[in-house]
């Protein structure tokens, strides 16, 4: 990348991760107040099956009534980071998400894919600025093709 | 960090992320000799649902007992390190367990949470200092909220 | 490593994470010519249970067989990775495959190991030159150890 030596574009790969780091843990742990700090104003998700959420605000309230009474496993896999400039990347991110029942634990979803995503550094801190999650297949209770519980 | 450079930053992480990929081998090859090696001597893992551990060789026996008869996957995910020191970091994972019997590979155990850990620098070498398994859930066999194998 | 600066050795790693990355997207999404580009010419595969395939278009042939039908997931983590010289390095990663039905979305296979890997820079780009997966287990439809659909 023009503009960043090795050592400027290495540690912004690890900004970067380590964002990515605790999306994945403020979703999973539904602390909403650190999901919200990760995300500039302009933020925008556009994922498959759900509304374009415009600004962090209404992502966030999207996302918590999707997981109201539910537990979620959201884990992003070998990430594939380029820049544009020196505070401009796109990523790429393996991805799979278990939802399940809050009380039973029964599963709901199973979902692979990919999480193609835009980070911004403003003020001197990486956020992420869009995400669109593109899923390959997706298993949900609804669809009949999960396997079911078994009380042995 | 002060005190430390970008690149022994990166360095550092680097190792610490090759000792915990080190980790997850060893416990899932059961090589325990190599899993002995990444802890200090005064090492304490105390994890949701299980004794206090101190000591490598306790910990060691304690884990060797839990998977005896069994097939285990530990997968870790998207690290949040942080240095305290030059010397002394702290790291947050995402994590992903399960646990088969070694005969029918049933599945017993299927768990979710973060790995708390703590590293430090003994020696010119990061070994894990604290371990803490904190839960978001976890499913298994005896309380029924698992799938059942089918033969069809 | 003797011949790599830490900023040489840390910009290595990034390279073979990236190439590890566009493998996991290359197989799950079937982009063969990007699954192509990412292995050298002498590029060995030689798997637990499958032929051992000599160059780049006899592995592609037999993986693009093996999944006709079928919808994948290839997840790889925490890598273990260290250098025989600055244009080679021999990787380990953690893995976890699930094979489904395209049409039915049934799981057929759901297998852990470990990815055996070597990796030489030629003119100037990271590849793979060898891959061997070492399962630590397997669950499959055929052997009848894997849980099924319930349609409720």
């Amino acid at each position: 990348m023009e503009g960043m030596s090795d050592v400027e574009r290495l540690v912004a790969l690890e900004e970067i991760r380590l964002l990515k780091a605790r999306r994945d843990q403020a979703i999973d742990t539904k602390n909403w107040e650190l999901y919200h700090s990760l995300h500039a104003p302009h933020h925008v998700s556009h994922n498959e099956g759900l509304p374009r959420w415009e600004g962090p605000d209404a992502m966030i309230e999207g996302t918590r009534k999707s997981l109201e009474g539910r537990r979620s496993s959201h884990h992003s896999h070998t990430p594939d980071i380029t820049f544009e400039s020196p505070t401009r990347a796109k990523g790429i991110w393996g991805m799979e998400d278990l939802i399940f029942d809050e009380n039973t634990l029964e599963l709901l979803l199973h979902g692979f894919g990919f999480y193609h995503e835009e980070y911004e550094k403003v003020d001197g801190q990486w956020k992420f600025v869009w995400r669109q999650l593109k899923r390959t297949f997706v298993l949900t209770r609804e669809a009949g093709n999960l396997p079911g519980q078994t009380r042995s």
